[in-house]
């Protein structure tokens, strides 16, 4: 059955042209890595530089000794380039090596099966549509089927002495150069690739061949210096230590690395769930964008948070044609998930209803002004959005008068997915409360500071003081209930009335219970996916008594299976707030490695970037106690036994701030 | 996004090859009909005699002048056979008549649209197999794509003298044979052709040749009389009159022919909500069947309302399959639409939620039984559907320790598909505490009456008395709540905290809020597509005072849009009982009507079986008050203004009644 304001098509992301691959032949054989006896290897992603770095020491079939050195980077300062540096040398082998350096394509998008977290077709793959190879360089073209898009990827190369271009090719899908040279014992040669990338409806300075060109001049050590620079300042910003646990440490910046690189750098794309890494969700985004890995940036790399809201900037018109589809007459609706910027969530219970996801957005822009106090972002763009935003909420909630005018939300859902449709969602509510507060303070700044400005978009997106004072009065008014006989927030209206999750617990690996049962008996049940309520707490908790904290703590714990990676890193904060400093250890555990040990066992679908930002949020909001509560920042700092002590660089308003915690005490410089 | 238990197939009703053409020429020039004049036209679905016919008199473009006259019988009681007498008189033309008979294929299914009201995709229509002809008769023989099912379609014929056979043709998806004559002045000929469809599965005495035979041997004149003959009988046992008003009267015949001739009478075929008529909602039958026609059926013709029960007896294992898919280990859940049985909704909210079908099913037993007294059918089927269907309510609910232990049921869709997944929906609570009293009975009387049988079926389904103590407990404790402030039942428990749906009223031909808003707009309003408290009361409420069931009317009528033609029939029965006499009679003149005048402008779509049933409903259970507690009948006759009087014959326990109402008084006989 279709309904109105159904989604109809959805954005995914597909295999592009594969351009990092180099193989080797000795004389005419080609040399089949996985045929040799690897005498030595060693992977290295190293954080500091921005590169990954191989080497391979093997012995062939034929007996002969090659060290094969390899170093790739991709810098995060150019736009769609890959630069590969890769040397063989001789150990005990004469005679000739070719280099076959190629593009290639036919990869086709993993196929869900089963599993509603990946996605629901794999589609299409781009079709070749040009192959070019010559001595200088090869390139080939894709296209989309329907919409005819394109997708140029090429290659250049530098070539060590003794190296010369001996051939050529083009077809079937790939692209391939080769480069020989005679080897000695002792001796080595090397290339340095060049891919780019482009959909060739760029400026010409982003074009390929300008890409190529400027990569060609500067040379490998250049750039690799380049994106040294760029990563050192990086962990100036964001540097953190943690004395007498180096594995914690490493995997803190590991995290943080790939939340650098995942994150939408460019202001035009978005920050998806599973970063770049991956085909989970499709490459789509997600509220966790804002309420996850944007904070990080907030604290460390403001530039990104500011270019990750100018995507939610740029796709404001999706945003608002959701609104329309769900049909409120004005103002914008983020949709659930999404590339381009229209829904693309086919189950609304799930999807669409997640209005708080307009709540997210708002807070990250609250965040991100508090961090950066950037008038211009809000008033350029940031103001447009909170505005647009906040208009939903009147649209969506009332004012009872069975509950003396408290300002109710029917029919959202709150983060845990396994209760939808509710009324007075406690989490929504609250971060709605927020959000309108949150608009209510952008329109008094503006009057006060940029009254043109203000005047032109008010003039322009039809909003009045009447409205802004309707925001006022529901922030004042929202149901924010508190259950007399438990003395917790409940979740929603009804959800303390469901019976608890009856099923023996699960045994074997970690498996979500969405796999195996159908919503409604989900949705019947007392049973979180993840954190709501705490997640409220975390978020926008203060004001709020200890005591109560404790028992949401202890009552929502205790029905939360934490099937979502997104729940142990909040469960772990709350944790470190209500002193359970035992828990709040491990949930940051739980977070810190869910990708370097793989421990929701799907890895393989891409890197969690919630979770991964949720390991700095540990770090930072959990055992440093870092809450941002009226423009101002407040330290609650505690010391996990395992660690003798830490330490973090925060970026706030333009000046660097270091926090060091031992069992002697807290440092702030 | 897909989720376990989700469907992922869905049964449809193709179009079969049509088998009623007959086409003419004069000479070699085919006549089209529409190119001639018509002198006089008559069309009559003749309602005691089961035909339908056809008069015309035209004039051709050539001048000439004949009179058609074709009668069609579709026998009750012979299995897929058609029977047409086709005659053609000439008034003033004289030449040679040919008689084109062909049986026809290539109508493909309609297709949806944005309405969800129709299919979501008309698929694949199915493939001619075999076609063959000559001048004995003419078959052809369809398969389904996929599975392969065969449908055979063929044709004999019997000749008036003067007419002989002159050419047969097969090909191109089509069959058609033709019979030529001389006409005169004054003179007519006729031939008489029938058609017979089988799945070539069936019992050799089913198939398309025996039937033909028996056609062939009895001729046209004995199949037309001995349909008279069966529909004569029905009209006995479900007579009706209304006096002063003869064009209600008629259109209460029709609705019941229509009744009758869809009603799956023969135990395999379900009843859809279009009946035989059309293709809405892909043929397929929903709870309404059992809520609305079985009533009708189980007063006026028990042995169909029977063959109804039996549908679901068949289809008891698909239902099963349900309760499987949904996570309950025990009983069944028959699914929300279906033809062969497997639920084929593919949006749960408003449909594998809709709980409340069990109870309706429920319902149609118990009042299928108090009629007939039926003990073999609750022994051999009867109690297996009662207490399969009774065993999901404690699976759904639990006893609240929130509520003093009542017994709550969390999110379900009652009938009010504008509000979905709820918690505690009133007329699904109290259809289920109805539904597990008429199961704890029924285990009582097979105990009493059929031990042994009731010993082998509790056996065979692992049902012990501690199952059925539960049922008692959970049907003493269901929770049915009085809102105190309104003095009404609530629909749900968030129901009546909802604003009401706030839009102007819309004008225009009537066009259901479904189709232009998205549900999450309805859900979060107080707005109601049909009656959903209001039918609790008017199913199951014996033992509620007159004064809650005042103001339930009054309440509900105010947000319900009735944008379900099921909802005006139940409205109308409660106007009548609360004393609404006005609107009473405008209600039941809004269903009686609604296909015969296409009142919601889709009548194309098909007829709407539940609302002709309702108009049935609206007399005999509106004006006529009838209703039946603790398997007693009593009556509260009310006498329309519009009308001086009113009868209607009943079945009851193998009796026939007649119940008359004037002005004077009751006649009961």
């Amino acid at each position: 059955e279709r309904f109105p304001g159904f989604t109809r098509s959805t954005d995914t992301r597909v295999p592009v042209a594969e351009g990092k691959h180099i193989r080797l032949q000795l004389g005419d054989a080609p040399l089949r890595l996985q045929e040799a006896e690897w005498l030595d290897f060693e992977r290295t992603l190293d954080l500091a530089a921005g590169a990954l770095v191989r080497r391979l020491r093997l012995k062939t079939a034929q007996g002969h000794t090659l060290e094969i050195r390899a170093r790739r980077v991709v810098p995060l300062a150019e736009r769609a380039l890959l630069a590969i540096r890769f040397e063989v040398a001789s150990i005990d082998y004469t005679g000739p090596l070719t280099l076959c350096s190629s593009i290639e394509t036919g990869r086709q998008a993993v196929q869900q099966g089963d599993d509603p977290r990946i996605g629901v077709h794999g589609g299409k793959g781009l079709q070749v549509a040009e192959e070019q190879a010559d001595a200088e360089g090869a390139r080939l073209t894709q296209r989309t089927h329907h919409s005819g898009v394109a997708l140029i990827c090429a290659q250049r190369h530098r070539l060590s002495p003794g190296m010369v271009p001996t051939a050529a090719l083009a077809g079937e899908g790939r692209v391939e150069q080769r480069f020989g040279a005679t080897l000695t014992p002792g001796a080595s040669v090397a290339i340095e690739k060049y891919v780019a990338y482009d959909d060739g409806n760029g400026q010409a300075g982003d074009g390929v061949d300008a890409v190529l060109g400027r990569a060609l001049r500067d040379g490998f050590d250049a750039i690799a210096g380049a994106q040294a620079d760029t990563m050192r300042a990086f962990w100036q910003r964001a540097g953190l230590s943690v004395d007498g646990d180096p594995a914690a440490e490493l995997a803190l910046r590991f995290n943080l690395f790939h939340l650098l690189q995942s994150a939408g750098r460019d202001g035009i794309n978005g920050t998806a769930a599973k970063g770049i890494t991956g085909e989970g969700y499709e490459g789509h985004c997600f509220w966790d964008t804002e309420a996850f890995v944007l904070p990080v940036m907030a604290f460390t790399a403001p530039d990104v948070a500011r270019a990750m809201l100018m995507y939610r900037y740029r796709t404001l018109d999706g945003a608002r044609d959701t609104a329309r589809a769900m049909n409120h007459p004005r103002g914008a609706l983020y949709p659930w998930r999404t590339i381009a910027g229209r829904e693309c969530s086919a189950h609304y219970p799930s999807g669409s209803a997640a209005y708080h996801i307009n709540a997210a957005i708002a807070h990250g822009i609250g965040l991100y002004l508090d961090a950066s106090d950037d008038l211009d972002f809000l008033s350029e763009a940031g103001a447009e959005i909170l505005f647009e935003t906040a208009r939903i909420w009147p649209q969506a909630g009332h004012f009872n008068p069975r509950l003396d005018g408290a300002f109710c939300i029917h029919e959202v859902t709150g983060p845990d997915e396994y209760t939808t449709l509710v009324n007075n969602n406690w989490y929504t509510n609250r971060m709605a409360q927020r959000h309108l507060q949150r608009a209510v303070d952008a329109w008094q700044r503006l009057s006060a500071d940029r009254p043109d400005a203000l005047h032109a978009l008010a003039a322009r997106i039809g909003l009045e003081g009447e409205e802004v004072a309707l925001w006022q009065r529901a922030a004042d008014a929202m149901y924010l209930p508190v259950d007399r006989a438990l003395g917790i927030q409940p979740q929603d209206d009804d959800f303390l009335a469901k019976p608890r999750w009856p099923f023996p617990s699960r045994e074997g690996p970690h498996r979500p219970l969405l796999l195996d049962y159908h919503p409604l008996t989900l949705y019947r049940h007392q049973v979180c996916k993840q954190a709501d309520v705490v997640m409220a707490m975390v978020l926008a908790g203060d004001g709020i008594d200890l005591g109560t904290k404790r028992r949401d703590f202890d009552y929502y714990e205790a029905v939360t299976t934490h099937d979502s990676t997104l729940s142990a890193p909040v469960y772990g904060i709350l944790a470190s707030e209500v002193g359970q400093d035992e828990k709040a250890w491990q949930y940051f555990d739980a977070s810190l490695r869910v990708d370097l040990d793989d421990l929701h066992g799907n890895t393989d679908h891409g890197v969690h970037m919630a979770a991964m930002a949720g390991s700095w949020l540990g770090l930072v909001q959990g055992f440093g106690g870092l809450r941002v509560a009226g423009g101002h920042l407040r330290f609650a700092p505690t010391l996990p036994k395992a660690w003798k002590g830490y330490g973090f660089n925060l970026r706030w308003r333009g000046c660097a701030l270091r926090v060091d915690v031992d069992a002697r005490g807290v440092r702030y410089r």
